[in-house]
């Protein structure tokens, strides 16, 4: 298991070669970052949540057909993906007000937005995922026109259903980040969802409270990330998985803390 | 004269009442900023060349048909223009890569961009006109779709425009800012070129030298400001027009300079 390929290793996953020629496993992990990685930790058992709540938001996306690279989980900390050119462009969905945004431009954190608003940003660490237009885009062929367009109805589309999903929790979705990626299939291709969708990636603020179910409880050490992540899980049906074996993580933790 | 009513006064210019109901006075200052009014500075005789460019270019771009707020030029530092409502949004054309748009991407200053790219910038000085896509004008509705496909239609013209009347005096024309504003008749409004064009709001390289005839050479500390903004005049054939009567301010600058 130890001795397979590493394709890749980004702040919150590792790509290992997959089992068959187009596939890939995608592993979590635990580790935690924020503000392009200025600020490193760790949130102990949110590789095991993130991994299962992908596996649920994709499975559910793919069942209104939205293609996503997701095959089937493997453990608890793995997936099976299929492999794809990943499109360089962070596709950011706002339907209320936070973050960048309310810092960019001005605007209140927690004010919703008009309507829905795509943001996109290129994909470069050294740069800082620098905010662009379709038009720089364009201009530098990082997708094609069509490829946008097939982006920006898939970001559409999953925004509405999430919305929905997370509404029937008591969760807000304030906003998300989104990933896509080229499957080839001989010399044609086509834009599927790639990456995760997570607590990692998502705004998710109680509907009743406020309260942040999400990174930012990382990124503006709130505490409590770990409990806000199994939350999450918690209300979306996703009890931890202990035929697995393993002694999960996030349990280890709480004993470790005593709880 | 100096009892007119002030409009608004700028980092570079003044808007005065004008003589009739619908027309400003727009005054232009020596003053020079840059990096968002970080850096302040003078550059002798900027007002008089900017006043005498504009005019010029503005004149020209209507002969193609691009509408605009100047009427004529009054003296040496004013002209009478249209009063619009100017829209929130910075256009930005670029040919090449330079300043912002190579720091933000990391494309080396002086790459030509596979074709022209339009930016727009929020026009609010405390958030430093940040940039923003065409998704973030429509979300806040700082313009509607329709004068966005008005003024990005304009802008490529322009450019195409300038590109060929400054390669026709050897400067090539690296990027600029345009503004628009909404001239009103009745509830009806349409769109029109407003504010000004000059070597302040572009960037301007000579085709043989490379040299800078423009802000930057004052955003950047390589002196002769006054000297590359004159000659941007002079080889468009606007010699300084001495039947104005009071002594020209470059002049005296040069004299006072021993030149």
């Amino acid at each position: 298991m130890t001795r397979r390929r590493k394709i890749y290793e980004g702040k919150a996953k590792i790509l290992y070669e997959g089992p068959e020629p187009g596939t890939l496993i995608q592993y979590f992990k635990d580790d935690a970052t924020a503000f392009n990685a200025q600020k490193k930790g760790t949130i102990s058992g949110k590789g095991v949540i993130n991994n299962r709540v992908s596996e649920h938001v994709f499975t559910r996306l793919s069942h209104i057909g939205i293609p996503t690279h997701f095959i089937r989980r493997l453990n608890m900390r793995e997936q099976l993906i299929r492999q794809v050119e990943i499109v360089p462009i962070e596709v950011i969905v706002r339907n209320v007000a936070a973050g960048t945004l309310s810092k960019r431009l001005g605007i209140e954190e927690g004010t919703p937005l008009p309507h829905t608003l795509l943001e996109y940003c290129y994909k470069d660490d050294s740069l800082g995922d620098p905010l662009v237009a379709e038009e720089h885009i364009a201009c530098f062929g990082w997708a094609s026109q069509e490829e946008m367009q097939d982006i920006s109805s898939m970001a559409i589309r999953i925004n509405d259903f999430m919305c929905g999903m997370f509404a029937a929790i008591g969760i807000r979705l304030i906003d998300f980040k989104l990933e896509f990626g080229r499957l080839f299939d001989g010399d044609f291709s086509r834009i599927i969802l790639a990456d995760e969708i997570s607590p990692d990636g998502c705004r998710l603020w109680d509907i009743e409270t406020g309260e942040k179910l999400d990174k930012d409880r990382f990124r503006r050490d709130l505490g409590g990330e770990a409990e806000a992540y199994q939350e999450v899980a918690r209300r979306l049906g996703l009890m931890p998985d202990e035929s697995e074996g393993a002694v999960l993580d996030m349990v280890s933790h709480r004993l470790r803390k005593g709880k």
